[in-house]
């Protein structure tokens, strides 16, 4: 049971924690915290957090779990707000698609890993935004990737692992960098295809008509270039490492392709679909999402 | 009316065409032509086609319509098949991906385009395939495309606009150069895309579990990967030139995007991923598609 869970950014995500705890009833009080007046108004309104404050200091007075739902732009500020003002039985874990950068952060703030730090992910997510975008069910299968550090305490790691187990999500263990890796490969990189797709192709005189061509296949390709610029920016920045190692992988693989097509190597372009679709269909069986 | 519809390839689009214009009675008798026993006797029992055969030849006999659904490769030696067997008021159209192949293979068979060749483009399908997968709404709200050349008859084109319009769809005309752009666009390097990101990623030593990692987006945005290869193969060789610009066009957005990234450009990958989202969101409100 978490005595008082503050929430820092009451958004989707952070919001959706909110539900979901309640609803299980294992949280008895929560505290938002966040810059749009609006929005925390909403929350508090909507029965998602008990009451809030602009001040991060004083939201993370007494709370033993203190949940960072901010940008990756916004993570440091935060540890540097928190500093001092967490009380000695606090945990804190965030929500950031990257993990290297919140360790970095924390270092450059606290001269070195607390102890009390958890670094978490939640694969989980809509293109909607906004406290009133939350819902209690948002985690219920989904997977939660924690990456604790040599300095993390055990039982740190054990109550943030609770926490998502208790909003319905399966828990995973891995390292920062491996985090970035995976995360680089499934995700960064084809949010950064997608934006770059469109992008190109709305560069061409015609772009108009030929949007207006394109079939269903198009629009589930191109979907994850509806998602949040900024957000998007500051992924980039966080994961620019592992980012621009999957995008130079990414890269020489289309330059074969060209090749293949150039030379009309057609049993080397079928083998290469052949290959592609055998990994797509055996990763949709293994994961056994309906389609 | 179509008084005899010779369907050749009777699987998910020459199928569908032919119970379309059976619902609607906008055909009397529908011969199909293919090389599989199985799939022939099936579209039989479920009353797509009246009768078969496997003669190319002995199915466009008397047929004021003739349909070519055939994979692009198969092109040409059907029309190699039909040569001389056609009925004088007979028109053939056919729904290959790619146009200016085909206008290629019946310059070579026919010595010159036939007046009676209407090329189309019905932007529709499934990732299933087989006349078990044709069902006659398949076309309703699609856009079909053709391509008529200068050698076309006005009454040959006015007659297939006619029957896909009877199968429910919107029909519009572009040259064959513009229509092998603008797919190669919006669909043949979105497949080229997904193909190579599954494909670079599968090679990654750890393909499995970083596959276990990924969210709904990845599934959505590789979804197309799932695609059948000969089909693509057959795409890539036919629209060669056309899709080889737009990889080379992309390859050097791609180019871009990573000395961003490399650069740590926020404002410039802010700038990227902002215009890349507008185009993408007016295009969506533009078709009114369901998300």
């Amino acid at each position: 049971m978490i005595e008082k869970l503050a929430i820092i950014g009451v958004g989707l995500i952070g919001g959706s924690v909110a539900m979901a705890l309640r609803e299980e009833g294992k949280v008895k009080e929560v505290v938002g915290c966040g810059r749009g007046e609006a929005n925390l108004q909403k929350a508090q309104q909507l029965g998602v957090i008990d009451h809030y404050t602009h001040d991060v200091a004083q939201a993370v007075q007494g709370a033993d779990m203190v949940l960072l739902a901010v940008p990756l732009g916004a993570i440091r500020d935060t540890f540097e707000k928190m500093k001092g003002q967490l009380a000695d039985h606090a945990v804190v874990t965030d929500a950031g698609s990257v993990k290297g950068s919140v360790v970095r952060d924390a270092e450059a703030v606290f001269q070195g890993v607390p102890d009390f730090l958890v670094p978490g992910h939640p694969i989980a997510g809509t293109e909607r935004s906004g406290v009133e975008a939350a819902f209690a069910e948002l985690y219920r299968n989904r997977r939660v990737i924690l990456t604790p550090l040599a300095e993390t305490r055990a039982d740190a790691v054990q109550r943030v692992e609770q926490m998502w187990l208790d909003c319905g999500a399966e828990v995973s263990s891995m390292s920062v960098d491996h985090h970035d890796e995976v995360l680089a490969a499934t995700s960064h990189l084809p949010h950064m295809l997608a934006y770059s797709l469109v992008d190109s192709l709305s560069r061409l005189k015609e772009n108009d008509e030929i949007f207006r061509f394109a079939a269903g296949g198009f629009r589930d390709f191109t979907r994850i270039a509806s998602s949040n610029p900024v957000m998007w920016r500051d992924i980039c920045i966080a994961n620019q490492q592992a980012l621009g190692g999957m995008l130079t992988r990414f890269a020489d693989e289309l330059h074969d392709l060209a090749a293949l097509l150039e030379q009309g190597d057609a049993d080397g372009l079928l083998s290469l679909f052949e290959s592609a679709k055998q990994a797509r269909d055996r990763y949709v069986d293994g994961v056994k999402h309906p389609e």
